[in-house]
């Protein structure tokens, strides 16, 4: 395996990891105000369109860590859903 | 140019834009408390990467779609480091 494969795993990997501690701590506080509903929802698309992508290049490593990335994102919108009425 | 391709510009055009508005609305609210550091650490270093990775592939549509996310998510960091104090 190449460098350039390894840097973009690295690159998948923080980008996908990074969610975790963001969906947790928007769980936990039930806070997600400072969230753009635009950036929530254009970036909900656009993590779908790079799952569509994964799935027409047959690229397995593309549609885990969008998939991943989609439910992460999902917990912040479903929050910030919840969190309207405030 | 394949429906691959086309979604891959559509994926990354997505992904990217969407931080122009949450850029906008974390720079003209000053606040970013609902943002995890982790995230946005994680997150950026992943771009970094991302970048990297364009670099390295000399693909000019990775670094350059990259590259101005870092500069929004550098919006965001900026901006929660401002308000560390209140």
């Amino acid at each position: 395996m190449s460098l350039t494969f390894w840097v973009g795993l690295l690159a998948a990997t923080l980008t996908t990891a990074s969610f975790f501690p963001q969906a947790w701590k928007t769980w936990r506080s039930q806070r997600a105000d400072d969230f753009s509903w635009s950036y929530l929802l254009l970036f909900g698309m656009g993590i779908l369109m790079w799952d569509l992508y994964g799935l027409l290049r047959r690229d397995a490593a593309i549609l885990l860590a969008n998939t991943i990335t989609l439910a992460l994102v999902g917990v912040i919108i479903l929050t910030k859903l919840r969190t309207l009425s405030r």
